[in-house]
């Protein structure tokens, strides 16, 4: 089965905006089978649009249009698509309806220009668009299915997972397709891959595995497709169960959780609580903490120490300690995630010292060289971490290395 | 002038890297007075490369091409564009060099794969590849170009900006772009817009001004065409001085600057120092000066006191003055500036406490509410502000107008 997609809109010409549909729809369409042919972006012009159309429908079974359906005169994508299929406007009741549930949600009123969104062209079956004004439209003619839809990728997304997926499976027996993402931290994509090799080369010939490194993280995506809902599920789960036996440690969340929520749901569980006390990693870790929402029921504070002074004076780490080991080293790091510990009264701590770089390395402690400890109620644990040379990507890696420490603690 | 850009690569098709190629090359060569008609992504297959060529050949003056010139097996661009314009791949000396010089650089020998690296169509003139080992390729043919570049975006922009966009403006007398970038801070858009409204309108003809915003802050961009490289530096300095003159409070830095970097530059300057005492932001700001290399000379710590007991015990706040005003108040944000100024002992200090939601608003202080106070040797000055409702870009705003504060107190 081979589809196309189309991009329409002036902006995406002059590189006003990058064209993020066209890999979202190709990547969600080749998991369910369909190979993307090509993708062409053109303007909104109308015999670009026809022309551009028919090309695509002589090369590919599934034409997805998106962009060009906004209510201002430079949005031609419905009359073009008219023209197209030689009909004309009809007004749609449940399209109309929908615009007026979301303009009374946003406490304005409907105004002509809007209420001609609800108009459709008559050969069309119309897409409710739960996140918009603008309604999708589903074509088919010579067996070839046309599907518009709006640019704004909000909506187009949301329209794809709920309705145009589905139906494209449905309609195609293409049965169905699930998708699980493991999250792992505190282990490299190439020892990850050899760690699971035998699990990866016995996976059930209907899972695909993909590799999704990040900044600090590997992400494991599973993909499954079968005609089977219940069944894909169960065996993606008896896979997801067969994985965690091999790499339990790395592995911190799923689908769409963060490091950061993950650890606050487990301190709220705990009904515990967070402190941390910053070097290299510059604030960076209590800033992942409170980008939680509500995270201010378990994060206390912190102390951000750049200077060795502050270590001493707010930290209580030892003058002795920084003078033998230097203020990267294990003792040094273990006296600040006690010492915050301590001065904060929370049950856990996470403490950081490193050298970010791109200056400030020796011989004996390189750039990306990284002291963490963090402190619990019985016990301190401290562990040398050597990351990169690239300064944003060591603070990233430190927080996150840091947070996964606490939350293996918390388990 | 017309252009269309092809871009080659199944990884584009199957949605797992997105294209940015061709909104950079859409947006340069904009600039530079080039229209782009089309954008079309194809995968690595020989038929459908030289179709697309010659379909795009007849609707643009310049074709644009990236992609598929690795020096694996499924890389054909470079043989297909041989067989397209009817000729044979030669060893070119001068690739053949800068290869040998990159592997040099990186301790690698040159293996007989990417010895192949430097051969070219003979009809071609190639263009060095200064961060990579694939040569570019500038063909022309019945008064048509095509260019053949990299599809590692880091290669490409690196020979479109030294290379392509200057060869092509001056072939095509299309003359010289100078682009400035100003950078402002405490202002909205459409208040900005407003603001130096008389000043755009009598902008010369030659120059145009673009809106770029960002969370907390709004980039604006000039861009002048023409043909003398001196005079138009001297027509944009004209109107940024012009500029100047209206909105100077708000012009923060320029071009690739950031508040941060601004920031970190003045303290240097003034041989001074600053630390932070954080509740909503988080520790964000200590992570936005400490992202910088070398804001150890400048930034020696801050306290994130996210509980009221910490803000008391850490910054002195008094137990009244969170009584009678809340935390998030003057009186409280002003104590927690002076408080962490004296303690850390710096020249500056900046204080932020707000409501960064998504709960916790008030009829009285709705979330977004944000009060923020900068200490200095001589004084402390304190503002409130009312963001949006979004967690994030709260954070965000808060941050940078911190920093602002801070900016305009070191002038």
């Amino acid at each position: 089965m081979i589809a196309e997609i189309i991009t329409i809109g002036d902006e995406l010409l002059i590189g006003q905006v990058i064209d993020t549909n066209s890999a979202w729809i190709g990547e969600n369409l080749n998991r369910i089978g369909i190979k993307v042919h090509q993708i062409t972006s053109i303007s909104d012009d109308r015999e670009h649009i026809l022309k551009t159309l028919k090309e695509a429908e002589t090369r590919a079974d599934i034409i997805l249009i998106t962009g060009g359906l906004g209510p201002t005169k430079d949005d031609i994508t419905k009359t073009t698509l008219c023209e197209y299929f030689d009909t004309t406007l009809v007004f749609n009741q449940d399209a109309y309806k929908n615009i007026e549930t979301i303009f009374l949600q946003r406490g304005y009123t409907v105004t002509e220009l809007n209420r001609r969104q609800a108009e459709v062209p008559a050969n069309c079956t119309p897409i409710t668009n739960l996140n918009g004004t603008a309604p999708g439209m589903w074509f088919e003619r010579n067996s070839k299915i046309f599907v518009s839809m709006p640019g704004v990728p909000f909506e187009m997304k949301k329209m794809m997972t709920d309705q145009i997926l589905p139906k494209l499976s449905e309609k195609l027996s293409l049965g169905f397709i699930i998708h699980k993402t493991i999250l792992t931290q505190g282990v490299g994509e190439s020892f990850l891959a050899k760690t699971i090799e035998d699990w990866e080369d016995a996976l059930p010939k209907n899972i695909k595995l993909a590799y999704l490194p990040q900044p600090g993280m590997v992400r494991l995506r599973l993909t499954a497709v079968g005609q089977d809902r219940s069944e894909l599920e169960q065996i993606i789960e008896d896979q997801v169960q067969k994985l965690k036996e091999i790499i339990a440690d790395f592995i911190f969340g799923f689908d769409d959780e963060t490091m950061e929520s993950v650890i606050g749901k487990l301190l709220k569980e705990h009904k515990n609580t967070v402190s941390t006390a910053e070097s290299c990693t510059g604030g960076y870790i209590a800033h992942l903490i409170t980008s939680v929402p509500g995270s201010s029921e378990y994060f206390m504070g912190s102390v951000v120490a750049y200077s060795n002074k502050i270590k001493q004076d707010e930290l209580g780490v030892k003058s002795e300690s920084l003078v033998s080991h230097g203020a990267v080293s294990e003792t040094v790091v273990r006296e600040m995630a006690e010492g915050i510990r301590k001065k904060f009264k929370t049950g856990f701590s996470i403490a950081t010292s490193g050298i970010a770089g791109p200056d400030g390395g020796t011989d004996e402690k390189p750039v990306g060289t990284t002291w963490i400890a963090v402190a619990t109620p019985e016990k301190t644990i401290s562990q040398k971490f050597l990351f990169g040379e690239h300064r944003g990507r060591n603070i990233r890696k430190a927080a996150l290395a840091g947070l996964n420490m606490l939350r293996t603690e918390l388990l």
